[in-house]
C-alpha cells in the first residue's frame, strides 16, 4: 500500500494530469504482471513508480479491502445518503466513510440548515428531508474531471452541486413543474454542460386542482439544467413517466427509462404492458428548438418547455421489456443497456445507430444488438472496461457477470453462452459500479453491489437494519466477495473514482465565495473580519464579529438587550491543518463549524435574559473546554 | 468467526445468561490456550462452544481488526454522534458503523424531528442540534443490563434514553437551572436509578440579567436524573464547574472532575491555581437531605435544590493537579483516577476510603493512593481488568499503558518504574475505552483510541478532516495499533459492550409505547389501524389511515382540501425482518420510516392544490418503486 510519507505522493494524489496514466498503468499491471512493473518503475522515475507499484500491486492482488493503519485508500466513493438526504464520502477497498456532505439534510454538526451560509444556498423554508439518489461527478471528454459531484433529491424535486475541493454542497435548484427528481446523470463529452434530471411522476398542468382526474393528460418532464449556474436549462415533455437516464459519449445523446409508459396510477396499471420504453434524447435538436424559441413555458416559471412526446423531433421511443430501471451506458461508447426489472432481459443498444433512427432510417428496435435473459429482477449494469458487463438481479441476489461480444454474438443466432459468472450477494441488490467504470477509463479492478437488505449479515440493531454494501473484486477472472458494509438509511448509488482525479484544499480560500456575503456584510459595518473583533448594534440588530484561534474567541464577552436578532460572525484564523472550530450558543439552537480560514455565521434572537454561555463544539485544542464566552442579555 | 448459519448461535447471541460466563469464558481461553478451548467446548455443549471458540480465538490472535463477509462481530460499539447530535453503534472489532440512532438531532431517513412520535420525544419547538457526548448503559450489580443507554447533550443541556431493544431514543429531559451538561454516567450499584449528569457552566441564580456581573455568585449543578421516570430527582449547588463524572461499585459515590474550581470567566483565569479538585457527592445523604425536605426550589422547576458547596455534608473536595479532566472508576471498584491534562499527572484515589472522608477521620488528599507522571496532557483512564491502566495523552499523541498496583508503591517511595509502554496514536486522542472495561467484566481484549484529528491519516476530504477511531489490541504484553477508524464530527466517546449483553427485537410489539398515543387517537376515530384504511374528515383536518404491506399501501389516493391539516398514519403489516417501508410525501418536507409492525405518523398542511404524489422511500420490494399513491388538493 501507499506510504503517505512518501514524499513523491502528492505527485500521483494532486495531479489530474498522472489520471490517465494512472489507467493506463494499472492496466499494463493487469496484464504484465510482474516483468511490466519492472519498466513502469523505470519510466516513471523512482518515486512515483514505487508508490504505483505498492499501490496497484496490492488492487491486483485483491484478496481482500485491508487498508492498514495510516495506509491511504486507492479511490474516493462517493455515496449518495438515500432518505438521509446526504451524500458521504468512503474511501476503497476499506470502505470507510472518510466525510459526510450535508446536502437535502440538517446537519447539527456543520450548522448546515442553521448557518445564514447554508441557509442561502438551501433557500427560506427549506424542508427538513431529502432523498438524495444519483451522485455524479462532472466530467471532460469522457474522464472525471474533479469540478463537482451532483446529487438529486427526489423527495422535494431538487438538484444539488457540492464543489469537490471544500466538498460542501454550494448550489441547490429546485426543479419547477414537477415531481420528484429520480433518475439524475451528465453530460460525459465534450464536458458537462448538462445536468439531466428525470421528474418521475406524472402530473397535471397546470396542477391547479381543477383537472386531476384527467390521469391520460398527465404529463412529467426531462430536464437540462446547466452544470455553472444550475438554472433549468429547458424541460422536454415525455411520454410515459421517468425512472433512470445515461448520457452517450459523444455528448449527442441522453435517455430515459420509463416504468410506466402506461400512465397508470397504481401497480397494477403500471405493469400492464409487456413492453415499455426507452425514450432518448437528441440534445442538439433540443438546443436548436430552444434557440429558434419553439417553446412554451408553464405557470411559475420561464423555463423553455419544449414537447418531447411521440411524434417529435426530439425524442425517439424505443419499447424495451416490462418496467426497466437502471440503464448503464458502457465505458467504450459503443453500447448502453436498459434493466429489464420485471422481465428477465436486459436490452442492449448500439448508441451509433441513433443518429440513423432520429434520420427516420431505420425503426427504434433496430438500435438493439442484443436481449440478454439474467436472472429474475435485472436492475442496474456495471462494466470492467475489458468487455464484461456486471448486471444486480434483485429477486436472485445475484450478480450477474456476461460478456458484451459474446451477447451480441447469441442474439445473433449463434449459440454462446454468455454468462461467464453468478455471485451471491446478500441480499437483493439495486446499484452495482466498477472502479471508475461510468467514464471512459474503467479499470476493471473493484465492483460494489449495494444490497437492499442486511438481514442476518450484521449484529442486529432492532427492527430497523442497516444496507449492505458489498465490495467485490473484479480484477481476475472470478469474482471475489471481499467486503460487507453496514450502510445507514439507503446509500441508493454511488460513484468510485480514482484519487488522482480529486484535489482538494486543506484551508479555505478566503475569496472562498461561500461566505463572500456576509465579508460583504461585515465591509459594510466598517470591520475587517481578519483582522477585528467588533460588535455592532444596529437598532434591535446586532451583529458580533470574531476571530477564533485555538483555544480562544477574539471576543468573549459581549452584551445585547433581550429580544435583540444577534448574527454572530466567527472567522477561523488557524493555518494549521485540521483545526476546526465550532460555535455553539448553549439552549438556543445554534452550532456551526469553522474550519481553518473560514468565515461563518449565523442569527439567531436572544429571547432569555441573563448569562448565556457559548463554547467551542469543534476539538481544536488541549485547553479547548476553556475556549467559550459569555453573551450578556439585558432583560427587556 | 462466528457462522451466522449456526443454528446455536442465537443462545449466546440473545440470552443475558450467558453473559458472564463470556467473559470467564474468554478468560480462560486467554489464559489457557488451546488446551483450555477444548475444556469448554465439553462443558458448554457443542454448538454454543464452537460458536465462542471461533469467536474467541479471533480476538485473542487479535492480529487485525478483520471481520469477513457474513461473520459477526463480537462487540456492539455505542458511540456518541459529537455535535452531529446522535449515536452511533459500531461492530467491534471490524469498527463498521452498524446504525444510527437519531437523538437530539433533525434525521431526514427516519423522520426524527418530523414525525409526530419523534416530535413527543423532542418536544415542541426542538432545536436542531446536538451534541451528544457520554453514552452510558444501564447497569446491574456493575454489569451492562442491555436495557438502556443515556447521552447529554451539551448544546441545549439535555438528557436523553435510548431503548436498546428497538435501539431508539425515547425520552429526553431538559434540565432545568444549568446550562451544558457534560460528563454524564450511570449509578453501577445496586442498579442504576440515577444518571448522573454534570452542567458544566456556572451562572447567576435567577439567571434574569439582574446579577449578571456578580461572577463569584454564580455556581453550576450536579444532578440526578432518575433512569426510569427520567425526572430530574435532585440537583446539588457546587463550587467551581463540573467537567465529567464516574460512580464507584457501591452505589454510594459519585465524583466530579472541575477544571475551573477558580470561577473564572476567562482562559487566563480559569488556570491560574495550580489544583484544582474533585468534588465527592454521598448519594446516601443526598436521598436522605430531600427526604427530609433541606432543599430549596429555584424558578422554572421544583426540582429539589441542595447546596453541596464546601462545608456541607453532602460533598468532599479533594485537590488535584491543574484543570482536570478525565474521571474513571477501575473495574475492580477499588480505584478511581483524575485526569491532570494541565499537569503530566493522573491522581489515583481508594474508593473505600470515602467513607472515612465524609466522617471526616481523615483529610480529603489522604484518600490518594498514587500520582502518576505519564506525560503531557492526560485525558482518560481505561483498563483492561488485569490491572492494568491505559491514559490518553493529549498533546503526547500517545496512550500510555501503566500498571496500577506499581503506581502504588512508586508513591509510596518504591523505586518502581509503572509506566509499561507507550503507543503513538494519530493524532490527539481524547476519551479511549476497553472492551467491558467500565465494568465489572472488563474483559482486556480491545481498547479504542479516539483522537481530534486525522490531519494525513486518511485521503483529504476538503478543509474539514474526521476525526480517527483507533482500534488498539491489548489483549497482550504490548498494545498494537490494528485499525484506523475515520469518523465524522467528534464521535467524543464511546463505550464497548459484548453482544451477549444486548437483546433487540427484530419486529416492533404492536403494544410498543413509541406510537400508543397514535394507537389511541385512531381508537377515537373509530380506527384499528391493522385492519382498516380509513379517512376521516374533522373539519380542516383530516386523519388518513393506511396499511403498508410491500409493494402497496391500502390507500392510495385520497381527497383532502387545500389548507387542511392532513395527520397520515401507516401501519406497516409486514412481518418479514428488514422489510422496513418509508412514507414521503413529494414536495411537503414529509418523510418517515415505518419498520416491520410499526406504526407512525405525520402531520402537515395540503398547502398546494392539485395531484401531490407520495411514495415509499425505504426500498422494499422488486415493486418498490411503484409503491405510490395520490393525495388530491381541492383548491381552496
Amino acid at each position: 500500500m501507499i506510504d503517505p510519507k512518501d514524499k513523491n505522493l502528492p505527485k500521483i494524489d494532486v495531479e489530474d494530469s498522472q489520471a490517465t496514466e494512472h489507467v493506463k498503468v494499472s492496466r499494463r499491471l493487469f496484464l504484465g504482471g510482474s516483468a511490466a512493473l519492472a519498466g513502469i518503475a523505470s519510466t516513471l522515475g523512482a518515486g512515483m513508480g514505487s508508490s504505483l507499484l505498492s499501490s496497484s500491486a496490492h488492487a491486483t492482488s485483491g484478496a481482500d479491502s485491508t487498508v492498514g493503519p495510516g495506509e491511504l485508500d486507492e479511490y474516493y466513493g462517493f455515496w449518495s445518503g438515500g432518505h438521509s438526504g446526504e451524500v458521504r464520502v468512503l474511501g476503497l477497498p476499506s470502505m470507510r466513510e472518510l466525510m459526510r456532505i450535508p446536502v437535502f439534510n440538517v446537519d447539527s454538526a456543520t450548522g448546515w440548515g442553521i448557518t445564514n451560509e447554508s441557509k442561502a444556498v438551501l433557500g427560506e423554508n427549506a424542508p427538513l428531508n431529502g432523498d438524495s439518489h444519483h451522485p455524479h461527478m462532472s466530467m471532460t471528454n469522457g474522464s472525471y474531471d474533479g469540478k463537482y459531484v451532483f446529487i438529486n433529491d427526489k423527495a422535494n424535486t431538487r438538484v444539488a452541486r457540492i464543489r469537490c475541493d471544500i466538498m460542501k454542497t454550494d448550489k441547490i435548484t429546485t426543479i419547477p413543474n414537477c415531481q420528484a427528481v429520480h433518475g439524475l446523470r451528465v453530460q460525459k463529452v465534450p464536458y458537462t454542460k448538462y445536468v439531466f434530471a428525470n421528474a418521475e411522476f406524472r402530473i397535471p398542468h397546470p396542477n391547479n386542482g381543477l383537472n386531476m382526474d384527467d390521469v391520460p393528460g398527465y404529463y412529467t418532464l426531462f430536464n437540462g439544467v446547466d452544470a455553472e449556474s444550475m438554472d433549468v436549462a429547458w424541460q422536454v415533455i415525455v411520454d410515459g413517466n421517468l425512472d433512470n437516464t445515461d448520457a452517450d459519449y459523444t455528448g449527442k445523446y441522453a435517455f430515459s427509462t420509463s416504468y410506466n409508459s402506461e400512465g397508470a396510477t397504481d401497480l397494477a396499471g403500471s405493469m400492464k404492458a409487456e413492453r415499455d420504453h426507452l425514450v432518448i434524447f437528441n440534445i442538439e435538436r433540443i438546443e436548436a428548438a430552444v434557440k429558434s424559441g419553439k417553446f412554451i413555458t408553464l405557470p411559475g416559471s420561464d423555463v423553455p418547455v419544449l414537447d418531447g412526446r411521440k411524434g417529435s423531433e426530439l425524442t425517439r421511443y424505443v419499447p424495451v421489456p416490462k418496467n426497466p430501471h437502471g440503464i448503464n451506458t458502457a465505458p467504450g461508447g459503443k453500447y448502453a443497456v436498459a434493466n429489464g426489472k420485471l422481465s428477465p432481459t436486459v436490452t442492449m443498444f448500439q448508441l451509433d445507430k441513433f443518429d440513423s433512427l432520429f434520420d427516420d432510417k431505420i425503426k427504434p428496435r433496430d438500435t438493439i444488438v442484443a436481449e440478454v435473459e439474467l436472472g429474475l429482477g435485472p436492475l442496474h449494469t456495471a462494466f470492467d472496461g475489458k468487455g464484461n458487463a456486471f448486471t444486480t438481479l434483485f429477486i436472485d441476489s445475484q450478480v450477474c457477470k456476461w460478456n458484451i461480444e459474446k451477447a451480441i454474438h447469441a442474439y445473433n443466432g449463434e449459440s454462446v453462452d454468455y454468462i461467464l459468472q453468478k455471485l451471491d450477494v446478500h441480499y437483493q441488490p439495486g446499484h452495482n459500479h466498477t472502479s471508475m467504470g461510468e467514464t471512459r477509463d474503467a479499470d476493471g479492478k473493484y465492483l460494489v453491489s449495494l444490497q437492499k437488505f442486511s438481514k442476518d449479515r450484521f449484529l442486529q440493531c432492532g427492527p430497523l437494519h442497516p444496507e449492505n454494501d458489498q465490495l467485490i473484486d473484479i480484477s481476475g477472472e472470478e469474482m471475489k466477495l471481499i467486503h460487507d458494509g453496514p450502510t445507514y438509511a439507503e446509500p441508493h448509488d454511488c460513484m468510485i473514482v480514482h484519487r488522482s482525479k480529486v484535489k482538494t484544499r486543506k484551508l479555505y480560500d478566503r475569496k472562498d465565495p461561500t461566505f463572500a456575503a456576509t465579508i460583504t456584510m461585515a465591509k459594510a459595518d466598517g470591520v475587517d473580519v481578519y483582522t477585528q473583533n467588533k460588535v455592532i448594534h444596529d437598532g434591535n440588530k446586532v451583529r458580533v464579529y470574531m476571530t477564533s484561534v485555538a483555544p480562544v474567541y477574539g471576543i468573549n464577552e459581549f452584551r445585547v438587550k433581550q429580544g435583540d436578532e444577534v448574527t454572530v460572525v466567527v472567522t477561523n484564523l488557524d493555518q494549521i491543518e485540521d483545526v476546526t472550530h465550532g460555535f455553539c450558543m448553549v439552549n438556543h439552537g445554534v452550532q456551526m463549524e469553522i474550519s481553518p480560514q473560514q468565515t461563518a455565521s449565523v442569527t439567531f434572537t436572544a429571547d432569555k435574559p441573563g448569562v448565556q454561555w457559548f463554547y467551542c463544539n469543534w476539538f481544536c485544542h488541549a485547553l479547548h473546554m476553556e475556549m467559550r464566552g459569555r453573551m450578556l442579555v439585558e432583560p427587556a
